[in-house]
């Protein structure tokens, strides 16, 4: 797990709330800023530079996707986020990337906090990035923390002429960004899956090759998912209620899709967690079989040589008098001894199932 | 577990919602469409090749059962989903294999998906297959991804002449085949009971002999069922409250029983869960128990031959002026003393009831 | 837990739903028909045989209880059910002996499925009875697996001519039989708790004297107690809200009793489960702390007179240039060194508290 | 725990519903019924012996609590009971002292069971007895099992002038006495935390110290202790939610507050019952690693001179032809080359931490 | 877990409910009450020493934030309390610093009690103290057990002069103080989440180094805060839901801030509890591993030796016909046959992979 998702909220504490404070690591240098606006005719793509307000202003009678890279810049965010009327707390919780994934019902907006995940294969960490969404009428504002995101699907969408995304609203656009979202989703859990499956051939072919480390590692991973997974549970189960005035009819079925989509990926994670635990337990069943076989080679090897080293070392001892000593035959006598001894004790072991 | 259950939504990740994209395994060559259709008098059973549509639509005063084997077809699949009116979004479920189980409600049909289990005893792994309902008026359509299924027991029933299928509507056939899906479950239970029992078995008569591996992937295909099942609970419940149209007052009843045995499922899976567990616990006990006969069996060997062998040891030595090497009794009275420690030390072990 | 409580539903799977299909044993060979039939001034009992239908018509004005031991011959007991208008599910469930214990409230009767259990002191087993009661109007009617009950107290009660039972009404009747049904539960619960006791001690007294087979049988049974005892919880609580019409007013307080009973039950059945686990756990935490002491007097016994023996090894060589050899004292010297190794290795291990 | 906390129903089994049967142990000889008669002005306490009933019906016009001791007596309890016009069933559970804690609302009373724990030092036992408590208009009713009880605070607080209880009515003395049982609760709690201390102490400095079985039967303790409290919390709640017109107004607040304590009671024992598992847990811990070091040093002891004890071995043999033995200089060589192999394999087991 | 964590009612048992009675340490030697007392224009902060509550009925039409530090002087407590009119029970539990954090609402004041912690860096426990506010129309009452608290950023908000705080009311002000308590905790979760990381590090890299009784004893300060965060969740969704006169609508998004927040602080908990159980599993999966590494070095080397020494001991006996012992190549032939036998166990051991 990177270390993003530790509760950083510390250094804040003392701020007075609603006082804008970025949480988390500056990732890009600078916010950039970009709109893409379209209707069933024509798509535009603008990258604002500054005095972006104003131009927003003009445009607003089609659909409009405004996204906003790096979260640093704190007199940026709040002059978006004023022109747009978003309540001073939301406003806090978008740049604080370490809270926890939420809906909010605001009068005239929707505001949505989420998680979006990527597995980092070279460092074997997942990483994770904050995403806000607030729906207001017309537009769909997306604040992330960097460039790079999950939602290039939905840009090709709204690039192609005749797909669906082009003739409904705003609020069809917020599903398909959500839907991109748990996408993302099923390609991290396909990646834990094939882990735990490692894993899992690992132990069954030689316990003694797996890295407990990194098993405790894939543990942990899958309790943070699940600490933003569930959240998403509500999130898309009040949308699909559809209980605000921002989400249309028509859009409500797209809704309980994602519902459906997001109870499969909880139902995942909570079947990943026994599958972790089950092969826990199986290693601890092996390791302590492999004891078991251990111990019995050692004590079989012990119990059949030390009686007979003790008996050839009775005939080391130097006694003047010992009478077997004398005898002709009593040399080849022991080894038949010795070797009946061996025997018998084979036959015990053969019986107690040992050999 | 067969691979099927693994979620593989992945790939399909970016395309838009609604899109029908097959996931899945293509497992047969063609798509097959058959058409059951009875009334109290006569039954007919047709196989449809082309133009199956204008032929459908010429008998709909009957109960009629389409039924659609093979999903990768997706053209057909749409064509057919189309002329019922069927939600896009309930296509994408249907071709889409990995699905979890669920029921919708629409306005003027019901759309259920479920899983149909089989046994696979040649690879010793559980099949699953989906298996979508659609209950629209006097129309069920099932659609399956291979040729081969469950739903017998009411093929036959529709042929018999007094049968009380013939009598019934639609919702009753509804209700007869998902009543064969759950008859499956108990075929499937009633496997994984045997193989539970087999282990118990084994591992009272001897806990070496059981295989962990395949104990352990008993205990992932009750993960797997445990996950398919749990939804059917809330399909049934659903169906037997009744709150659709589609559902008639006189089928209640029976939809009912469906709940009564898809609960009995539960249980039993739940039960199963708890038996493994105190299966793998009784193992260790088991294990830990062998582990201590063992030692027990080298510490008495090692502590009863270790002192003899050092006093033998001691009369091997080589000095010159060792006094009891020249005493004539002494070798018979070491052989005593000996004898005296070995006595000692059992009774000291049978004292401990190590023996 | 006797192989009765398992599913076997598959042998009947493809049979039409309502389609009679006895599942079970047929544990008699004779169905047999009792009728208990009493008032206020008196009591008679028939034991019916042929013709019984007539009989009853004859005489209803009292309370009536019917009693059906044997439900294999299920041509008797279609014709007894249609004669009371039960449905076709209702009768269905009945003969599956397999069935989950349930209540069904029907419109004009009242439908509960329990079980009956006994414990078999000869093969150490639980054996469980399905029993299926009837409550409709006058009429009380219990469907048996065998003779023998558990039914006596209230067939006393019947015969005693001043007992509360000769002065309501059929309600009252089912209560009275439910609740001799929860007291056997009691007689049973009893009977775990003892054997639980006997477990705890054994293990106090001596770790490898209790049988691990035996303990997993009980906490076994336990899971099978425990499946058939939630269920009661529903059936009664459902009868002490008392919503249909054929459950009095005055008999409610009994019911309230009843579902009092009953948690207490449920209650026992899951500290039991925490009472087996506390055993497990105890059992684990003995047998390791044996394995200690096993250990530790290996490694003490090991540890003195590995080196001794190494000692006396050295000269046992047959060297032809050994200066210590020809030494006077050295002998005697050697001794006090191997006695003062000896003694400091047994400060050293009472320092460790090993001794 | 001692025995009387397990059921003991089944020698009742068989009798009717509502009969008067005594269960459990019989604790004094002779029923003694007590009669606190206080008002504002003035506080009367009776020892009555006789007809105690007829003094009672004089004096109702104050607050009256009736304290009686022993249960055995079945003729008298049920002619006090009737005349309150208590409803048989709740007599029967009075003199059931195995009943789980339960409230019930009457039509003119509750009707209230509990347990009175005390720790009996002396066998190292919690001791239960049962309390049932009445409230009917202006009269409290108490039932013990035997004399002695934790009431003694309330009555002195009676025979205090200026106490509030003196002000209040006798739903007040309702909620005193059940404060002084819930008080009662918080010494056993804390007699419990002091002993989960000493088994943390003991655990740490020397885990063989401490005695399995001790443990095992606190961690009993909690499962009773735990099945008698949690059914407090409805009780507690029922009451605060003040449904029923016995409970003024004004005494509400203190209702609540006694859920409030009642709470804490719960919290208190879920938090022993997760300690006693993680002592549980480290105990495991402990002794594994000292398991680990005992091994340690019979391996690192084995490993040296086993070796060594071969190599002097092979001196000691007798073969005629055996250059080395003439050499001058080899019995210091190999006392040289042992040295180096000591010296080695104690530098591999410190490499390895071992040493 | 510092000792004041422990539930210490007992000595206060006996005692009448409602009687002010201070349980827990005394903390400072004098009562001392602060009051801060704002608006929009200006700020007054006064040490009260006497007659301090006429002062304060002089000044009431502001902000007045009044704290109380020291809670053993019964007398001043209960004169404050009494002055507000507030409730015998609420002020039983300001003094009494065992109380489980709750909130209560009165008819026209709202109570609540919560824990500060802070982390005993020195003595590595975590220390608590009882923080109880009131929040009466204009004024907010805080209770404290000793001076220094986490309040001082509400403390510079108020002095600052263009704050939010000085616009809004005292429920702002009970917000502003709830806020930095429970940022307090995120600075304590901060803490436990780095002890966690070390001791997951110390285990990866030597689990012999771990202390198990830190260990446990920060699993147990885990139990103890979880006790009393828990309730914080039902306190602040009880003032975000807003039912009581006392908040305003203003302030209503502020306190459902104040939920999310805690329920953050809820989900670390939770996260950190199956952490600390992960790490358990963790050691105990290591502590086992490298007890096989020993066990397989212990088996590897006896079972090479053992039989070398048998073998060298065998030619070491002194029987005079031993004829072996004169042929010339057979001490070079025995040192032959030792070698076979050593390279043959190392393959056999290769083989089994422990080597």
């Amino acid at each position: 797990m990177s270390k993003k998702n530790k509760l950083k909220k510390s250094n804040k504490a003392g701020l007075a709330p609603g006082t804008l404070y970025f949480i988390g690591e500056k990732k890009v240098e600078d916010i950039s800023v970009a709109l893409i606006n379209y209707n069933l005719e024509k798509t535009d793509t603008h990258n604002l530079k500054s005095n972006y307000l104003e131009q927003i202003e003009t445009l607003s009678s089609n659909v409009n996707w405004l996204n906003i890279d790096g979260l640093h810049n704190l007199d940026e965010i709040k002059k978006i986020c004023e022109s747009f009327n978003i309540h001073n707390l939301a406003m806090e919780d978008i740049v604080n990337t370490t809270h926890r994934p939420k809906i909010e019902f605001f009068d005239d907006y929707i505001f949505i906090i989420t998680k979006m995940y990527s597995y980092n294969q070279k460092e074997g960490v997942i990483q994770s990035e904050q995403v806000s969404l607030i729906l207001k009428d017309n537009f769909v504002l997306t604040f992330q923390e960097e460039h790079g995101d999950v939602f290039n699907p939905t840009r090709e969408r709204i690039k192609s002429e005749k797909s669906r995304i082009r003739k409904l609203g705003a609020d069809y656009l917020l599903y398909s960004l959500l839907d991109n979202l748990v996408d993302s989703y099923y390609q991290l859990l396909e990646d834990i899956d094939n882990n735990i499956d490692n894993f899992e051939q690992s132990i069954i072919k030689d316990s003694n090759s797996i890295s407990l480390t990194d098993f405790f590692t894939l543990k942990k991973s899958l309790l943070f998912l699940r600490k933003s997974v569930w959240p998403l549970r509500d999130i898309s189960s009040q949308l699909a209620r559809g209980e605000h005035d921002q989400i249309s009819n028509s859009t409500l079925p797209y809704m309980k899709d994602l519902y459906d989509h997001v109870i499969q990926v909880v139902d995942s994670v909570e079947v990943f967690r026994d599958l972790t635990n089950g092969i826990t337990e199986m290693y601890l069943s092996i390791t302590n079989n492999k004891m078991n076989e251990i111990m019995k080679l050692l004590t079989i090897c012990t119990s059949i040589f030390i009686p007979l080293t003790f008996i050839v070392g009775v005939y080391g001892m130097n006694f003047e008098y010992m009478p077997e000593l004398k005898w002709k035959s009593s040399y080849f006598f022991l080894w038949g001894l010795m070797f009946f001894i061996t025997i018998s004790l084979i036959v015990f072991f053969k019986k107690k199932k040992w050999l």
